[in-house]
Order: structure tokens, then sequence, then C-alpha cells
């Protein structure tokens, strides 16, 4: 969980954003539910994804996140992936101190979060397919982001209003705002990922160029001014690390395909739905500023 | 799970043995239990077992199993990973289909798995954090084992039980009985894996010793005869793979401190205290026929 250094010892170095169980927390409590509530799902929440973590970095030898080197970069492949396996099982565990009256309300909850789950692991799996693949379009790419992040990322606000409103069409209304919320945040991920700057994001510059991802911004780039990169693109991604000039020749048609406006408006489209969404909730007028305080950090977020 | 060849075939092709499922519901019906109930479970356990290989057959690099490819080494590690992590969702997912009038006992029996699985997984933890230790004794082996694979052999007998009688008391002696059937299928494993014949186990004959793993037969071996071989197994472990010779060495020296009669000691001790387990059951001769005859196969089973 990024708590202990290297050594075990308690630290206070980078960690996670904490964005799902915040955002479970956040729609229960918002709701007129008592956010204690909630706290198991939060925690499961948070477990999963950093399962996810954990494991995709076993996937993508990731030596590194948030500054800081993985933990199969520390301990080895052998008990990172245990370790991910433990997280996956507390998350299960944590969902059995609910105590509610509604035994139908606890059990509603561990399904969305076993489906977001394996929507989750399905998309994993998707985005290990198209690597090395050259023809995914921008609707297959949305796709696979719907379910490798956005999967949890909807679940963690779906769940903040199942138990928060106990109430299923309230439900449903927050697991399409989730949905959004999830394009949202995977969008600006791919930007950060492109063009942020280590210092904030954790990650070398231009990390997803120099590692041949298929990001939103190289499938836009792809299929922009009727394809005209296309075959370039191929070529600089056909061999295994891109060189220094390589990343800058795909930084600059992705500038001449104008990449970063498309997706950051899609971004904003996105936040726009989410705000939408929220509006026929009837949040209360604090909970309206703090929600648009976050989805404000979310879209323009460096980290 | 075995049932496609590498191309994605539907095939007939050696498979697992079912151990776990067939323990599960073979319980629950010798205890006047409807079967039918116990089937989710038992397909939880055979999905959690198969997550368990998977997930290990990437930890080990182990390329083959009952003769057939591993899943990582078909599709890659990250896939297998990937489909290691589905089963394990699945096997969570599947418990929801118990459709009982009583919820606390679907309570009662994810609980049991979730318990299992973290067990489990402690297991592999102390099992790869073994590995290459020279100070593992006989005490912490049986640690190890009691997790790594008798904690999900032991959950279902338990969940068999608790399922099949609707009665705690009745779980309790079962999970004792499956205490002691996990330990002894383990040794019974351990034995096949130093001296069992390729053909019928699907692995190469000394396949544990060339390994370096520290098996119950190493480690008896070491401790045998005030330890007059530790120093000399030891140095024949300090290198990665043994040749054949070293091979030929170490089963001379696990020959000379007879440790196949010891660990067959053991299997049938354990065996003992699951017939004694079994008679307080009460079982209908019928059922207690069929239990001792699974019983046997599991004593003297080759493969």
């Amino acid at each position: 969980m990024g708590w202990s250094d290297v050594a075990g010892k308690p630290c206070d170095l980078e960690k996670g954003k904490s964005i799902r169980p915040s955002l479970c927390l956040f729609t229960c409590e918002a709701l007129g539910g008592d956010v204690n509530r909630a706290v198991p799902a939060a925690v499961s929440l948070e477990l999963i994804h950093n399962f996810s973590l954990i494991h995709d970095e076993i996937q993508d030898f990731d030596a590194i996140r948030h500054h800081r080197p993985t933990l199969w970069n520390v301990w080895g492949v052998p008990k990172a992936l245990v370790a991910g396996n433990v997280m996956r099982v507390l998350a299960e565990k944590s969902m059995s101190y609910m105590d509610f009256e509604n035994p139908s309300l606890i059990y509603h909850s561990s399904s969305i979060i076993s489906e977001a789950c394996l929507e989750m692991i399905e998309g994993q799996y998707m985005d290990i397919s198209f690597e090395g693949e050259t023809r995914i379009n921008v609707d297959q790419y949305m796709e696979m982001i719907s379910r490798k992040t956005g999967a949890l990322l909807r679940s963690s606000v779906h769940l903040g209003a199942v138990i928060g409103s106990g109430n299923d069409e309230v439900g449903n209304l927050f697991r399409c705002i989730g949905a959004a919320l999830g394009f949202m945040f995977q969008i600006r991920d791919d930007i950060l990922g492109t063009w942020g700057e280590s210092k904030a994001t954790g990650k070398p510059v231009g990390a997803d160029i120099r590692r041949r991802k298929n990001t939103l911004p190289i499938i836009h780039a792809r299929e922009a001014k009727q394809g005209m990169y296309d075959k370039e693109i191929s070529t600089l991604y056909s061999s295994e690390y891109l060189s220094e000039d390589e990343t800058s020749r795909v930084l600059d048609i992705l500038d001449d395909t104008k990449a970063m406006d498309y997706c950051q408006g899609l971004v904003e489209n996105y936040a726009f739905q989410v705000h939408k969404g929220i509006k026929s909730a009837g949040f209360s007028e604090k909970s309206d500023t703090e929600f648009k305080e976050l989805i404000d950090f979310l879209i323009t977020r460096n980290y």
C-alpha cells in the first residue's frame, strides 16, 4: 500500500491518491447516508486497486511507480504476486464487515465488487491483447478502458450510492455518473502518460510512447488527417523501445494532429456528463461544491 | 482447467484429479445432505485450486504439468496471470449461487473459503521464503504445508460437512479430518515428487530434488543420523540445478536415511487419523466403504 519503505519501516513517502475509496465515501455521505457504513466497501475498493497495480507492474515489468520501486522490484515476482493475491482476499473479507439490517444490500454490494473485478480483469486481458497491435480503433480502446480502469471507478460511485441511499434507481444513476467519471479519469491519465512531467507523475516524460503503448493520443494520431501518419507510427512503434529522437518525432506527430486538444476535449465532455448527472441527484449545496472541486481536480490534475 | 488443447479446441487430454470438489460433494452426501447444495462450493474450490496452480507455475517457472505445457508457457505470463485472477473471481461468484433458506450458512461457507484462501497464500509465501534456506526443520515444514495445500483440502471437507449437516460441531469434526487428510495428501505428493515415475506424475523423476526443493524427504534426511548428511546436502543444494550424478547422490542419501519409509509412515499415520475421525461421524456402510476407497487411493496413488 506504500505505507512502509523498502526496509519495511513506516514512512511518509508518496502514496496513491485513494480516489476510489474517496469517491465511494463521498457519494454515500452526499446522499445522506452514514459514511461509516461505506467504509468496508471503500477499503475493499482500495485493496482491489492495489492488487491490480501490483499484478499490472509484474505484467508490464514496471520498476518504478510514484518515484518508488514497485513491489516485485523489491521482493521479486513470486512474493509480489502472492502479496497481490492476499490483497484480493482481504478485499473480499473487508466486505464481510458490512453490518446492515439489510442482508440483500450486503449481497448486492458484494456482487457489484465481484462484477467490477471481472470486468477489470477482462480489460487487462484486452489491454495485453492490444499490445503490438496496430489496428486498434478509438471504439475498441474505449471498450478496453471502460473495463480496465472504468469498472472499478464506476463501482466506487455506484457502491457509495447504493449504500448511501439504499435505492437501486439512485444506484443506477450513479453507475452512469461513475462510467463517465471513469473515462474522464483514464483519458486524463493518458494525457499525463504522454505529456506529464516526471516530477509530478513519477513516470518519465513520454513514458507511454517510449513503451509503445496504444494510448488514446496515439490512436487518435493514427486516425487523424486521413491516416497520413498511421504508417509512420507503425514503423516507429515496431522497435521494442523508442529512442529519444523517435519519441520526439511521435510527440511532433501528436502536436500536428492536435492529439492533446482532442483528448482534453473528451475529458471535459465527460466532466460535463458527470456534472449533469450530479445535478439530477439533488446534492446539498455543500456536497455539490465539494464534488465539483473533486471533478476539477481530476480534470486538471498533473499526477 | 485443462479442458481444451493449446489451440483452444475441446480435448480429452489428462486433467487434474478434482480431489477438492469430490471431497466436498462426497462429505455432503455422506452426511445425508443434498449434494446439489454443495455444487457451488465444489466449483469454487476447484476454481481456487486452479487459480493457485496457474500462479504457482508462474512463480516456479514450471513449464509442464500433467504432461502438458502450463498456461504461461502457452499464453505468456501476463495473460496467464490474469486468467488465474479471473478464476479467483469466478470462485467468489460461484458461491453466490448457493441458494439456501439459511443466509448465515452462505455467509459461513464464504468465510471458510476466504480464510482457506488467505492461509493458502500465506503458505505459498512461506514456501517461497523457504527457498534456498537450509535451516528449515520438520515442524516449520508441516506449518507451511498445513497452509499451502492443507488449507484448501481441509476446507473442502469442512464445507461439505457444514453444507451437508448444517451443524457446526459436525463441521469442526470434519475440519480436523480434513487437516489430517491434507497432510496425508501433501506428504504423498512429496514422495511422488522424489521417487515418482514421470509417466504417471507428469513430472520428471527426481524433479523436486533437481530443483532443490525443501520437501519432507530432504528435511528428514538432513535431520536423520545426527545430521551427518546435513552439510553434504547443503553443498549439493547450493548449485542452481542438480546434475544427474548429484541427483543420484541425493537419492542414495535418502535411501540411507530411510526417507521413504519415514514419509510413507507419516502418510499412513494421518490416514489412520482420518479413518478414526470418520468412525465417529457415523457414516452409512456404503459411504464408509466409499470413503475408505478414496483414502486408499490417496495413500497409494502414483500420480
